[in-house]
C-alpha cells in the first residue's frame, strides 16, 4: 500500500492547528486536497504546506478514486452532510466534534457508516489524552471501586466565542455551551466509564447573558476577535442537568458565560473506594484510603499532544481498515445525552433515553 | 403580660449552645422546664441555668396552663409527635430543623398548626443571617435581574456525624447529608428567592462510603467523638439533583463524605444582570457589569448570631401571636423538595411535585 | 487482679510530661511511689498528682511486694543498674531510651530480663507513632517492593542540649547526637523493616563544635536553659555512617550542631517499587509509579500521642504478662549498631557486628 | 611557536557543546582533525566549523608530526586506549571524565603519562568553576577551621540517561550514578580539600529501578531521547558510602533514579569554625559565627564557563609544557575512591585504599 491520500475539508482554525500539522508530520500520508468554500483559505493552505491542490467545493473530489480519507473541519451544520457524502463515495472520515447539530443527523451518520463499512471517527480528542487514559485505567483496575457518581463543572465568567457568529446561531452550531464544551466533558466521562448506556436526562439550558448582544460585557473573545452586533444569539450560555446511565449518575453545570466570576473546569469521578478530580486539559489528583489513612496522590506522567495522536490513530485505522475508539458508535452516546438535555430543557421535564 | 414561660424539650447540643443561652439572655422570658429522657441532661441544665425544673417525660407538662411555648430540640424522629402534642395543648412551638423525617410528618405539623392556630416555627436559622438577608434584598431590588439558576455545593471529604449513631440511622434521622445539611441550603435558597413553588425534582442519593462502618476512614468526627461500629448506617452520604420551581432552577451537589478531598460550601445565585456567590456561613461576593466593565464587589456588613436572633424573633412572635419567617408554611417547602429527591432516588426518575 | 501498682523512678522532664500523665489517665493503675534523688522533685510529684508516696532512694522500695512495675526515667548512666535491680526483685520495667550508655550494659539488661522472666520495655516511643506504623504496614504489604536502602538525616544547626551538663558528658550519657537522637531514627528503621540483623557498621562521630564550651554560639538551648561553662563536653555533636543489615543498607548523617544552617529531619525508605519520606515526628509522603505514571501521595490520618500509647501498652503488657514491641530484645539491636558506630569511629575502620 | 594543532576524537555531545567551541574561540589553536567512527558526525563537524579534516579511525593520525594535542571525547570504554596511544605517539591529551571505566585503566594512563612525559588532563571541569575555587580559597584561608566532614548529595527522582544504551551498560561506561555524576562531586571535594589521600571506603551501589527497562517510569530522558527496551542495564542507579581520607571524612548519597521525589544536589563542607553548602553547578552559602552571633553569608561573584576555561588552560599547558590542576595525578584519586566503593559494594565490606 502506498501513501494514504487525504483531503482536508474546511481549512479554518481546527484544520490549521490540529489536522494539517499532524498529517504533514506523517511519512506515509499525502494531503492531496485542501478544500474550503472561502478560496483564499484553501489557497493559503496549499502555499503553506507546499503540496496538494486547492478546491472550493468538496463535491468535485468525491469521485477521485485515489482519495482514501478526509478530515471534515467545517461548521457543525455540514458535518453530517459532508461526512455522509464521502462515506457513500467510499472514503473514510475523521469528522470534527460534535458529530452533528442534532441527534437525528448523528444517528444518520452512524447508519451510513455501518451500511457502507466506512470508518467514521469523531474528533472527541480527549480519548487520546494521557491524563484521561490514566484515569480510565485507574477505573478499570478497580482503584476507585464502583464509580457511582461523576460531576462535571465547566464554567467560565465570560467566554462566549464570536458572539453573533456561527457559534452562537443554533441553526449553524446546534447549541452553545453544552454542545461546544459539554460534548468534551460528557464524551470523556462516557469513555472513562466504559461507554455506559444513558437512561434518563433532566436538564435546563439557559439563553440569558448573550441574548442582548450589545449589552454583553466581556474582556476578550475567542474564535472570532470581535462581536457581530447584528448577528444571531439563540444558544445556551449556561446549562445544568443530571443524567442516569447503566454506569454512574452524571451531574453537570457549565457556562460559556455566567454572572459568577469564578471559573471551574473539572470532572470528579466518585467511587466507593476512591475518587479522581481531573483538572480538564491538565492533570488530576487521586483520593483513596488505606486503613484509617486518607491518601491524596498527585500523579506525574508524560503529557502528549492529543490532537496529533488522534489524527495518527485515524491514519492507522484507515490503513488497517479498523474502527477506533473515536468511532461514531461511541461518540453518538454523547449526542443522545445532549439531545435529551436540550429536549428536557424545552419541555421542562425529564426525558427517558432509548 | 408577664414573662413568657418556656420549656426546652431535649437538652443536647443544639439546646445547650443555641436555644437555652438565647432564652436566658431574654429579660421577658423564663425557662420553666428543662426536659430530657436522659435525666442527667435535664438536671445539669437546671444546675447550669440556676432556674426551672427538670422533667424527664414531656407529657408531664403538656397540661401546665402557665406554659406558653416550647423549643423542641430532640432527635428528628420525635419532632412531629412532640410539636403536635404541644400545639394540641395550646402551646406555641419552635422546632429544630428539619421539620420532620418525612414529608407526611411535616404536612401533619402544618395542618395541626393551622387547625390549632398555634405558631410553629422551624429552626431554619439562616433566615436570620445578615449575609443571607442582604442577598435577599439584592434579589428583591432587581440587582441580579431574573435569577434563573441557583447552584448549591455542600461537599466535605470526611464529615459523617457520629457514624453508627442517631444521625446515620434513617428511622431516627430521616436521611443523611441531604436532610442534615441540604435542608439549610435549600431553605436558604427558597427564602432568598421569595418562596417559589417547586415543580419537579430529579436526584440521586448515595449510601456508599459509610455503609461499611468499620472501613470508613476519617480523621475526626462531630456530633459524637467516636464511631459506633455496631450501629446502623443506612442514609445518604452524598446526593445530587435538579429541581425546577416557579422561580429559579436549583441544582445541587452535596456530601457528608466523598472520595474527593476538596471541600466546597457555597451557593451561586445566577441572574441575567448579576450574580452572587455566598460562602455558606460566612460572606458573599456580588458579580455585576456596568457597560463593558465587569464588577466584582465584596460587601462588608455587621455579622450577627443567627441562632440568637431566631429565638428572639420566636419570643416576639409568641408575644404578638404572629407567625414569622420560619413558619412551618415556609419551611415545609424544603420538606417537599427533599421528599421528592429521596423518592426520585428510590425510583430513579423525576418526580412531579404538588 | 486489682489495680497495677507503679513506681516512677526519676521525676524529671520525661517522667512529668509523658509517663506520669499516662499512668494517671489509666483507671486500673495506681502510682504508689514517686522516687527522685532530688527530694523536692519527688515531693512535688506527690503534690501534683495527689497520690503516692515520695521516696529518695529507689532501693527502699525494691522489696515492696505490692509493687508490680516501674518506669525508669533517670539519666542514662543508671538505666542498667536500676532496671536490673527491679527485675531481680520481680518487677516489670519500662526504661527510657537509650537502653544504656554502652552495649555491654544493654546486653546485661537483656540477659537479666530473660533470666528473671520480667518484662523490660525500652522507651523507643516511635514504635507507637501512627505515622510510623502506617509506614511499617506499607512496607509489609509490599507497596515499596524490596526496601534496599534507608537514609536518615537528623541535622540541626545549633541544638546541643544543656551544654556542659549531663547530656554532654560521656560518662553520664554514653554519647551525644547518635545516642540521643540517632537511637530514635535507627530503632524506627529497624522496627519498620522487620527487625533485621545488623552485619557491618562504618562511621565517624565528631566532637568539634561543643568542645570549647565558651565559644559555642547558639540561639537557645533545650533540656537545660543555659550552658554550664565549667562542665564537660566530650560527646559527638555530629555523626555519619553506613550500616549493612540482613535487610536494607542504612546510611545516616546527624548533628546536634553543625556549621550548616539548614536543618533536616527525615528518613527515606527506598524500595524498588516505591519509597517513603517520613518527616520525623510528623507525616510522610509516598512515592510510587503505576505504568508510566509517577505518583506522589500525601496520606492523611489521625495523629496520636505516642508516649501515652507506649505507656498504656506497657500497662497492658504487665497485666497480661506478655512482652511487647518495645522489648529489650528488639531495642538492643539499635544498641548494637550504635556501639559498632562508636567503635568504628574510634578505630577509623568498619566493624563486623555479631 | 605557531598555532597549536588539535584533533578532536569523538564528535558527540560533549565535544560539540564544550571542546570544539572553546578551541574555535582560541586564536592560537587550529583544529586539524575531527574524528568519529560514525562518519556523518565527523563530516558534520568539519562542515559546521569550516575547517579541519574528517577522519573515521583515530589511528590514521597518530603519526602526524604536526599534531600537538587531542581531546578524547569518546565513550568511557575507549578513554584509556586512545589516550595512551596518543601519549605514546607524543601528543598531549585532554580526556573527558571519568578517566576510565576501572581503576587499572586509569593507573595505566597515569603511568604512561609519567613515562612519556606527555600531559594528560582529565575533564573534571568543576576545578575551573568560580564557585568551587572560591570555596577552595575559603578553606585554604582557614575560614572554616578544620574541615572534618564533607557530605555530598546528588539525588534525582528519574534521571537515568538513555536507559538501555551506552550509559547504562557497565562494559561501556564502567558504572552508573557514581561514575557519571559522583565523579564530579568527589573530584570537586578532593580538589577543594587539597588533594587528601583516601584511606578507607565502605559503600553500596544499587541496581534496582532500571533493571527492568520496560517498567522504568520516567517523564523525559537525557543523553538519548528514548529508552532502548532491548538494551542492557547493569549499572548503579543509586549509591551511598563513607570514605575516610587524610583530610575530611566524606559521606555521600546519590541517585540517577530513586523512589523519592525530592531532588538534592549539594555538597556540605563542615569545619569546626564554619561551613559551606554548595548548590552544585550554582552558588553557595557560608555559615560562620562571630561571638554569639550566627552568620549566614550569601556570596556574590562572577560566574564563568568552566568548560571553556578548562580547555583554555589545557591549551596553555600544552604551550608551556606544564601539567595543570586537572592532571591525571590528581584525577586518579577519585578513580581510586570509586573503584573502592564499587569493590566494597561487591564484597559488602569496607576496603582499605593504598
Amino acid at each position: 500500500m502506498g501513501k494514504i491520500k487525504i483531503a482536508v475539508i474546511g481549512c479554518g482554525t481546527i484544520a490549521s492547528t490540529a489536522h494539517i500539522p499532524a498529517y504533514m508530520a506523517c511519512e506515509d500520508v499525502e494531503i492531496k486536497y485542501f478544500c474550503d468554500i472561502i478560496p483564499k483559505r484553501a489557497d493559503d493552505a496549499v502555499d503553506r504546506c507546499d503540496c496538494g491542490k486547492a478546491v472550493y467545493d468538496y463535491r468535485e473530489i468525491l469521485d477521485d478514486k485515489e482519495l482514501d480519507a478526509v478530515s471534515v473541519c467545517t461548521h457543525n451544520d455540514t458535518h453530517s452532510l459532508i461526512s455522509i457524502d464521502f462515506m457513500r463515495h467510499g472514503k473514510d472520515v475523521l469528522c470534527e466534534k460534535p458529530a452533528a447539530r442534532i441527534l437525528s443527523e448523528a444517528e444518520e451518520m452512524l447508519k451510513v457508516s455501518k451500511q457502507t463499512g466506512r470508518i467514521l471517527s469523531i474528533g472527541v480528542c480527549n480519548r487520546y489524552s494521557n491524563a484521561v487514559n490514566n484515569i480510565k485505567k485507574l477505573i478499570e483496575s478497580g482503584e476507585l471501586g464502583e464509580v457511582h457518581h461523576v460531576h462535571a463543572s465547566f464554567r467560565a465568567h465570560r467566554s462566549i466565542p464570536g458572539i453573533g457568529g456561527d457559534f452562537t446561531q443554533k441553526a449553524v452550531s446546534g447549541g452553545g455551551a453544552l454542545i461546544d464544551w459539554g460534548v468534551h466533558y460528557l464524551d470523556l466521562i462516557i469513555y472513562c466509564c466504559g461507554e455506559p448506556r444513558p437512561l434518563t436526562a433532566s436538564g435546563e439550558a439557559f439563553c440569558k447573558l448573550g441574548k442582548n448582544i450589545k449589552e454583553y460585557a466581556y474582556k476578550s473573545m475567542w474564535a472570532e476577535s470581535t462581536a457581530d452586533f447584528d448577528g444571531v444569539y439563540d444558544v445556551d450560555d449556561s446549562v445544568t442537568g443530571i443524567v442516569r446511565t447503566t454506569g454512574p449518575v452524571i451531574s453537570f453545570i457549565g457556562a460559556w458565560a455566567q454572572n459568577i466570576g469564578e471559573s471551574e473546569t473539572y470532572i470528579d469521578f466518585m467511587g466507593d473506594k476512591g475518587g479522581v478530580r481531573l483538572q480538564y486539559g491538565r492533570s488530576f489528583k487521586l483520593f483513596t484510603s488505606k486503613g484509617a489513612m486518607l491518601l491524596e496522590t498527585v500523579p506525574d506522567f508524560k503529557g502528549n499532544e492529543m490532537h496529533k495522536d488522534e489524527v495518527l490513530d485515524f491514519v492507522s485505522s484507515v490503513k488497517k481498515g479498523q474502527r477506533n475508539r473515536n468511532d461514531i458508535e461511541n461518540a453518538v452516546i454523547t449526542s443522545r445525552i445532549m439531545q435529551a438535555i436540550y429536549d428536557s430543557s424545552d419541555l421542562h421535564k425529564e426525558i427517558k433515553i432509548g
